[in-house]
């Protein structure tokens, strides 16, 4: 996991030990359905975490903290993952924060050295950390989970398209254009472990890293995990649509108080953000009359729970004006852990399976879903049921049960 | 049109004058979708419309009602729609309302004198006035929608279960019985004219009447326009599905102040409307220790400006308890109309396409669809887009095109 | 305290004890205000408390179970709080339930051995309990609270307007007339202790419980604390009248799951209640032409969180109807527990200064407050504050401070 | 009426037809009350209406516009409104919209002929206009009030402080520093004419032009009238503080979709509102831990009707972290006129009894009070309701009654 003591990436480690102990069930767990029995996915007991991270510390304080400013964490659960997440916080090693903007820099005010080194070697030892924790504990696979914040909206040379011209820049050192999520991805996908990019930064976003992927044979997925105000967005703009009735105005109002919310304080990280959240929204209505805006402000009092309010102005038969208004108050990593255990198991699932490049069937799990197609969530998910048919039929092929 | 000056009846033939006048959109049909088109539906030009009614007063006046209290109808429409209005207002016909309770009687004190026929004679009188309706105007077909009040929720007789029995009643003058809505409904499909229910009233929504509806090679549909907040919850609850959140409690408070909020404002007619409403989402959610709770209140000055306040308490992954609330400010009629036009172009469709008993394809449009079937909206709108295209698929296969 | 181990009850034990450890602050205390600086109020670490339960249990194991119910507790709170708390608990003592209705029955279903006692019996052995209590913990005074779950709401006999036809009853032993918080307050005020409704049940709210008070010369005040959305209500409202806003409909939904709750889900418990909330709304807005309307739902997974939507359609201007809604999302428990604090504080100091009857400053408090006056709850607190001047000055002409 | 067309003042020019007509009731006017019975206040019947207004048109146009956007103007008071309101139209003038900005400059683009004048020419002709006007109905009074978009937010210059520096910056014809506004205010009370600032602009927010007012011995207040969102601001943080609840962050978002929206989409004219509505909160709550934001977005569909979205949260006893909420739809005009007739009445009355400068009792109408004192609306009220009370003595005390 990159950005391994960020809060998701906590609940992540501590809900896996939790599951564990018995303390914690499924619920969040999409690939829980029973669609998903006899499917083929690993059982998340199976799971090994480790991660880099620019900041210091280990899982057992980041998960006292977690708790302290939001609940959720009982004094049960801390204590019976506490020997597993100090256990885990070996695997912990120095992350790359290279053009993540300033926003991160003062949340890790001493740039990791790792940042000093040439482009090339930053990948190698990258690389190099992710094979030495793969045979440390002997894995099947490593999957690669882009956890970080988000780094800021900037504009992407024309060479990121061609893997080539891509290499070329990596090979000449230019530091001032690779952000680190880009090096992490290219990172992975070239050394054969699978990706998944759950932030809205360009991870492996870009048709070289696709191209780069299915020559490596490795899937990938992302982008920006749909977790909250988007996923109702999608989940209610195709009833407008169904109907017949016409958004006039969709206007959204996030609150957030955590470390996401200090780093999209910064508007330049902001504005990555919100082009995710709107778009999706936009390809559904396809009105290009409808009034939209997305605005994501900073309550630090709120720490992790997100709380949004959305206003959609409609119109109906004989010109009625109506409203209609959702107030979301969700606790963010609680809803995004469940959903980065989901995708790890069908990252390794598909790797497994000899599939390479976007993992189509994931749309229903981010805002900018790789390989593109709707963004209605309940087409995504008849897309994910579908992919899960067709393992469950693989899997009653073999010839011996798992 | 059943309760024909009621206020969705009245926005229909308002809505019909305001369409053929150009002064209002296909906005909220959803039948005018693209999957719809040269799928061979009428065009709404060339509907006529009648009804029965309790009440006395004509449409012109009704409209004007209407608007004075709740807006939307603009004064230009009204004027436009007048002549129109007023002409089709001598297409009005007595209508009955036997055992439709307290409230409903208080709406229209003087009983109508045909209450007092012998049931049978009411049933051939109500036969006689569409054949000659359809006689007069020279139609193709006659549908029957039902738009009148819910009547009170009661036990059903074991004999409404088969056709014989339940004639062998009819044939007994069992006016204790039988209420209005399931005498319109066997009026229509025994002289074989397709029916639609838009109420939470029995209608035809009785095996016996199905079989009826397949002996005479009629479509039927219904029960219970899905306009509102049950709309928005079969939206949403999928949602908590998918993504594995367990839902804790969904409370539902429904205010609305119009003819249909005072009638439901009497605890029998309440419960029907309730039962319907609260069953989709539990047909849906599928978790019997769910909490949830419908109230529909009076609150006259709303009039038909629905407002629905939904509290839904959801736990996710690690115990986590989060919240959702909407708030949804519909007009009501204005949001019911376009979709008894959708329903009447769909009956008139499957009848002329040679369909007979339950249009199971209308499932988008109800709350206890006839039928059976999801209460899943976006699975509903999938079963209805395929009938749409096997539609597209017959015109297309059609030598010359109408 | 009566109905010792409740939430509210046992928020104030607890709360007490962490305001000793240093481990909570004055926050949710009005009597905390600069104004009451220097008005001779004690001191809440001098407080000792005890209490009458009908439940089993102690006090430490009634902080556990609220914490794991509804947060609000840290750990760290529990551990600092549970020897005093285990320690305080002897002064539990068994308390009465008569006539307290069905549902508070059933939560304590063994009948407490006091409740067989005769009426006069029950009163002596409760003032016993109070003076060995005084004794004991060799205190200046002793003041009643009923914190106890709401009585059904029931006529209140003619005889219970005077003193000596109440007092001949008692001797008469009638015990169905009587209910418990009527016990209670009887044998507080004759005991010559001051004592606090904070519920909405009967309590001392009798003019002959009013006319023992003054012969005793003892302060009493009540009823029902105004805690969440009447308070809200009682804000708002002036706002409204001070603008000349026609309030058309003001519609109220609660929800809450705590033991009240519970209590509140039998019809005849809930109209006790629902009946002083609407009251005061009606009473500052004055148009008997609004439409209101209170509702009290029990949602088990809610706990102590009340969660309530208020609906407030108003006219302005040249017939313009506007809306106005507000969702209350607050700790029950948390908000009531300060104003217990509060009330003895401030019954203590009003019965120092020799002041006996109605305490008609504490109007702010309550949602029917004894002696009357203004439901608005910023001239309530005006009133307050004066008062708070005039002890101000009374403390300054001291010859010595305390 | 500066800004004689905007939207407050056309429901102004309308309402008092309305009220002529006997079309409308005084809901809305805050005299209206009892308090203000016998006070000597002139009757609203009384008063004729002219303005400035630097776009074409007239006052019939302005009201059909406003209806067909808006609602609110039935058929029937526009129909006996339109022939007042074209006699009245006669007496609108061409506006100054010197540095009003870009957003208003759009809005008007001919630029005034007026502007292109010396300033002390603007003056003189604006008191020529208002001298005519007076003559032509001969008034008693005339009583200038500003209705003009909000002026962008621009750093005022240390002369304007003193009536002799601010007097000969206008001598010098500084064209570049004088806002509007700030013409029109120092017209108007030059000349002897009462002024309300209903805006957020500078106006006679200036200590040189209330001493001016005290010279020339005329009342003016202001500024930015109180009419919405931060009404209900100023109404509940008061609750937070006699309860001793600390407000941790406060939000607010509001939505609006009509001149003064699209004037308020350009940042500078924004930041001048924003201020106002934020600084009243913060005054009442004292805290400057608290973290409040305020948001004031166009949202085209919306028109004249303001939504706003406020988040409060709180902590309580026990560090308990709860939260409220309120949704405020309001049309923000129809709140506005009333007030202002309000206003133009007080202002007639303080003149005629010999008041000069900053009307303190009015308060209650405004975000940034002339003059200054508390925010805390009741306490406002009470402030006004003393003055009404001081009026009424006066009234009773003289010989004859008016």
């Amino acid at each position: 996991m990159v950005g391994a003591l960020g809060s998701v990436a906590t609940l992540v480690a501590t809900g896996l030990e939790a599951l564990k102990a018995g303390l914690a069930g499924a619920t969040g767990l999409a690939t829980d359905a029973s669609d998903f029995e006899n499917a083929g996915l690993l059982d998340p007991a199976d799971l090994v975490v480790g991660g880099h991270e620019a900041r210091g510390g280990d899982w057992a304080q980041a998960a006292e903290e977690y708790a302290q400013a939001n609940g959720v964490l009982t004094r049960e659960i801390l204590d019976a993952a506490k020997p597993g997440l100090l256990a885990a916080s070996a695997d912990l090693r120095p992350g790359v924060t290279l053009n993540c903007g300033e926003a991160i820099r003062k949340l890790s005010p001493l740039a990791p050295d790792r940042d000093d080194l040439p482009l090339k070697e930053i990948v190698a030892s990258l690389q190099r950390d992710w094979r030495e924790f793969q045979a440390r504990h002997r894995l099947d696979d490593v999957i690669v989970v882009n956890l970080a914040s988000s780094e800021p909206d900037r504009s992407i040379p024309r060479e990121f398209s061609y893997l080539e011209s891509l290499a070329a820049l990596l090979e000449e050192n230019r530091k001032d254009l690779f952000p680190a999520s880009v090096l992490y991805a290219y990172a992975a996908i070239d050394a054969g472990f699978p990706y998944v990019n759950f932030t809205a930064s360009i991870g492996s976003s870009l048709p070289s890293l696709d191209d780069l992927a299915v020559r490596r044979g490795v899937p990938h997925c992302g982008r920006d995990g749909k977790t909250g105000e988007t996923l109702v967005k999608t989940v209610l703009a195709p009833m407008f649509v169904g109907r017949n009735l016409r958004v006039l105005s969709w206007e959204g109002h996030n609150l957030l108080g955590n470390r996401d919310g200090q780093v999209l304080d910064a508007p330049e990280n902001n504005r990555a953000k919100v082009k995710d959240k709107d778009r999706a929204l936009r390809d559904i209505l396809g009105d290009p009359a409808t009034h939209s805006r997305v605005r994501i402000d900073y309550v630090p009092s709120l720490g992790d729970w997100k709380t949004a309010w959305d206003f959609i102005h409609f119109e109906g038969f004989l010109g009625a004006r109506m409203s209609m208004q959702f107030i979301w108050q969700g606790c963010d990593s609680a809803l995004a852990a469940p959903l980065v255990i989901d995708l790890v198991r069908l990252a390794e699932l598909a790797h497994r399976g000899g599939e390479a490049g976007a993992m189509k069937h994931t749309g229903a799990f981010f805002k900018a879903p790789y390989g593109g197609g709707t963004h209605d969530f309940h087409a995504q998910m008849e897309a994910l049921r579908a992919y899960a048919a067709e393992k469950r039929a693989a899997e009653a092929r073999k010839p011996v049960r798992r």
